[in-house]
């Protein structure tokens, strides 16, 4: 099964925006080998615009130059990917993070260049051209390199299939569709085409669908055909989008299982957004990170670091190597939300193997709080032990639980 | 904790629409004694227009007399219910219940009485008169016997206090109080003052709310001031609206917990509507019923029989007998809905106690269906137990679980 | 044909809201039998609540004691209107009216006293009671007196024909129905019902229904069973409201003709509110009232005086009795909004005669500005003379006219 | 003044569809000026894809070879428009319609070629290119040639410059502008830059929006910037649309006048759709077609034949040289719709020089039937004469004017 559990991992956006490299893309993947492999970080991915040789920022360069092939599949940029030189794509770079012992992903539009189009060029595979399929109204609102397909023509499964097949004998094992996520109830079919095409690729490859909101009535369609897909537009580090997503979570959280994880987007933490004048610290303030990680952690979201690595400080690296948290991850199931007050959030997790529930409980006021949990009103009374797991103290169970929070603070109690 | 565990128990309104009387009240307690309660059934609650001396059908009568104190405060109808003779209200009647071993529940009308306003009546224990807190445009829709009050207004607290102080009195253990789940956001401050009256009358009563469908997106305050709120509209014995209700019991069921249940209305079981020429029994079939228990059970919904009781058949005793079954109410937490297909729904509740997990699983389509659950969906591949509760067979676990359910059955696995 | 031209008269509710009682309104009819009845001006109107005891300001009393028969149809109040004494009704005041030369109108609430259905009370002319045509849930959100009728139901037309053969035999010429002309669609059928009583009753009556906005989308049923419809809220003397005036006036002017009028509602002008503290002054500018004047005569509204008419001041006498521009409301057909912009309104009505075309430009900015228009743009230059009607002076047409006029005034110019 | 009149011609779409040629052009245009000249006709107007040289149905080909010059303005295609070689553009053809006596007009989309913009042609008139103006989400949703402009970006103004100086020298007298007209608000701005770019290039032509509904809320802005705008999606032979078209002339008459006109689409008269494979007559019958040309001329709707005139049959030519109707269009003012019921739709509009009103009678029912108009009923009574148009039958006015017309037919009345 492709995604067991969350996908844990690194993209490329959150620090590099369009223009990552490659050498960049190996510090990373370097750092993650040496430093957060061992604790379950496996995925590298390389996101938007690789096959632009012109990016320097997170913006987007409209009736750009795009690398191509002659049956318009977008080609890594050599410029900036040396390694894909004479043809060879993303293959020396997806073995490089191979022999690190972890996974290799890229990002994708939906469709196919606009230039394959209006240049008639061929689709390998059959005996159609790329203006036949694609769609000249099918366009993407903030990105202008593509036009998606008619998925009901002939000519739309081989193009997905002939760029899903290029990208397994590259090795890739994780691919971001984006400009689809949000995109119902027109991108229904295009989502199942480009579903089909990753299964048949030959490859186990992670299907991950962008930009949120995707919509929350199309769930059972999601589950069925990616491996994670977003619940929210980009996310940053700003308290507002971090407290918005409790209400994403607690809706989406009855949707994680087995292959299929409602994905909360990157956590923008560490070094950021290397592409402007001065590489910038993640806004968050520390309780803020925790908060973040104990969310994604209990409602079993994929775990996408967005921090430049190399540059991480010893809270950051911290952050993402508390094994008691990280095992939520793994070992939890049926979490929910079990209230919400205006200054106060708790979410409920009982552990798969029996052995346990999960509590987190969020200081969502912009004071800190003694905040109090009776563990008879979630009907936890029976157990003796507790542990707060960001702290690691212990002790016994009681009547009533009480606790100093940081604003935006969080702990997470494990009853057992 | 008031409702530590949901409400069990059985309602006049189903069988006796508005019409029910002292005698029918007797003997269905006389019935849940001596054959339901050491299952767990307790409560016995009267429906609507008991205070009404004419009432003869389902329908209500506009503009008729009703029953009333001094106070403006409604009273049984002494024709309907004897033992209310000489102004002891229901305290007889509940005496009756309780020394059956069982608790005894009335159902009200938000507000006062329309002709206590229009008669000036005063409010007890305050220098108000009726027509001062009674809200002449606050109606309900579908029962012609009431004003909502201004509870902004000082003698609108005074008056709730006088009829709940009143109930706790007769000895009522559970309230039913109509026109006022699904009236957010107007009657919001009325669930408040309601709920006060009920929480400071010195005895501990539930608090129900009715009809539905209650707002989704108010779960927190009817969790807060309520014990138990309908999340549909009247529920009764068509498919259609069975099938209706896995889509609100998806969204409301992370809102079970001690003390708080969303609600998804009485059984319509058995004998019922005993008011029109012919009783009738239900129309579900038999693998109805049992999706109908499978369901209310696993969403850990309050469980009120509709059923003239002792008219029950063998099958109907069986079915609210099954203590494997029942014993989800009380045992499991966190349940969701794992999938929905066309034709197919699985729900999952992790036990509390950490011993094992239940998963239903509902045919919903037209036809016998042969179904099969994969344990490893759900990560429940590590369990080696498997017990079918309503048919009670035990087998080991295995890869694939196929089961042959008929059209609008269900099953329900216990892995442990 | 009842209402061939838009009805003009007085009204008692701007001046003395529910309070007004017989002496006012006979001081009112003598200052129009006086001084306005040259000019058209013929209804005198009693507004609200005649039939309660104690009204004494523009609010309304719950739960009060209203006068009626034994029937269920109310009467004046005689403490109030001391001629109705002995079962006279409103008669003798009628008399007094139209000894004046002038008209006489009351105002009434759709359905019928709640208490009169609460009472069971015979309805004249059939053997139903009060009680089998009320409709406990159709009651007006603003006033507490009435229940509305089960419109479907035989009686309601009965109810309706006995309270207008009373009004026919009191000598009524215009009736005010209100709580009604913005209840679509729920209220249409009573709207048949109450406009066939009104014909039925063997007396010419404007049928006039309150209070706005009545929906766009129902005129042609408005035009065919009443004589005039408010299109608005209850207006009074704010900038904004007159502002907003305009817009709906666009709207509705095409539907305005012989037999039927949408009313843009009461003219707050002179003095007003003599049941406050102290009696006020409309608060409009002078210039404010003229573009009231002029809006209302170019849409053809009726013309309904707020003022207690005794007060008015020499200012509020000529802007009531300017021939000119009142014969715009009866010599004028077919008119329009010709253009609007941020700062500019202008309207055009032809003649009917043909002899003629008006054109009234609107300032709606916040300062005196100089406005100039092309007669050609309205293809007016074959015209030769121009008369602007507020101040009488005339010149010879040009290829532009400026003028300039006051912030929120207007002119109204007369091209022959 | 332009159109100070509403505009009559013809346009080639409802007969040719984007595949017209020259030499029907010509065809047309000698059978107007023979025919129809006479009576108020003059327009000339080739519509859509004149620029693409493979067009040959009314289907559009995406991602085909448009015609173009250096600058990204767009030239007929040559073998197509034989004239237009060696770059004469339209001058050629223009000529010949104006030798005859008439006026020439093209039709042209919104923005620049997609291709423009992919190669970065230079804007004449400026240092910018295509690329840097051309708005790559800004697209045409049924047509799949061009881009829209950023307009508040310096080389949105030069484009349209530039190709309406273009026009202006080819002698263009008529430009109708598509996807445009409905496409409020993000085509606010690029209206009024295309209204500047017409007015300011040098010679008087009529600026038409397409395609409807433009939004009546924006009636000014509309009146404003453009001649004649679009108040309908595309019409065409069916009686639902016909019948439908009177809600719209309802609403949008009173924003005639001199110089902007709410525009009802083209005339399906006699010979259409000559692209397939049998060119077909109107599926109207006689009496649509004549109530189609008495609400286009009551309401003052521009008349743009959609007939290959030269086969127009004795019936057609009659229909579009009554002088009676045509003179509706120069001589009424202050249209507007009089009743409407479910069967009958009445309209009236008066005589600009104040000789006497129109009226015309609708019958919408799907039967003959007697209608009855009382003069009264819209103050007519005061006319002596009246005159039905379609016919010239002349008789007294009356208090009722009976008339048996056709199911969906019309008759007109000079009252006078």
């Amino acid at each position: 099964m492709v995604a067991k559990n969350p996908p844990m991992g690194w993209n490329s956006w959150d620090c590099f925006g369009a223009a990552v490299n490659e050498q960049q893309v190996k510090e990373n993947a370097d750092y993650m080998a040496k430093n957060l492999k061992e604790y379950g970080w496996e995925y590298v991915v390389v996101d938007i615009e690789w096959f632009q040789p012109t990016a320097s920022t997170h913006e987007y360069e409209p009736f750009s130059e795009l690398v191509m092939d002659e049956y318009g599949r977008l080609l890594p940029a050599v410029n900036r990917f040396p390694s894909a030189a004479d043809g060879k794509g993303f293959e020396p770079l997806a073995k490089y993070v191979h022999d690190l012992g972890l996974k290799f992903g890229i990002h994708i539009m939906r469709g196919m260049p606009r230039m394959a189009a209006h240049k008639h060029l061929p689709i390998l595979g059959c005996d159609k051209s790329c203006d036949q399929v694609a769609n000249p109204n099918s366009i993407c609102f903030w990105n202008p390199d593509m036009y998606g397909l008619f998925c009901d023509r002939e000519g739309a499964q081989e193009y997905y299939d002939s760029i899903f097949k290029l990208y397994a004998q590259w090795g890739v094992d994780f691919v971001k569709v984006d400009d689809i996520a949000r995109e119902y109830p027109h991108c229904e079919k295009e989502i199942e085409v480009i579903s089909k095409a990753c299964r048949n690729s030959g490859r186990d490859m992670v299907l991950s669908l962008s930009p949120g909101p995707a919509p929350l009535d199309r769930a059972e369609h999601l589950k069925t055909y990616a491996n994670m897909w977003r619940i929210t537009d980009d996310f940053w580090d700003k308290w507002e989008l971090l407290l918005a997503m409790f209400e994403r979570a607690e809706k989406w959280a009855i949707h994680a299982g087995p292959g299929h994880w409602p994905d909360a987007d990157m956590l923008p933490v560490g070094s950021l957004r290397q592409d402007y004048d001065k590489a910038d610290q993640t806004k968050f303030t520390k309780a803020e990170q925790i908060t973040m990680m104990s969310l994604w952690c209990m409602m079993r979201s994929p775990l996408i670091v967005g921090a430049h690595l190399p540059k991480n400080d010893e809270f950051t690296l911290e952050l993402l190597t508390n094994s008691d948290v990280l095992a939520i991850e793994k070992e939890s199931h049926c979490a929910h939300q079990l209230y919400r007050t205006d200054s106060e959030i708790a979410w409920i997790a009982p552990r798969k193997d029996g052995k346990g529930v999960y509590v987190a409980l969020f200081n969502i006021s912009d004071v800190d709080r003694e905040v109090t949990f009776e563990p008879a009103s979630a009907d936890l009374e029976e157990y003796s032990d507790v542990k707060e797991l960001w702290s690691g103290s212990e002790f016994d169970n009681s009547e009533a639980i009480t606790e100093q929070i940081p604003s935006h603070g969080a702990v997470i109690y494990l009853f057992s």
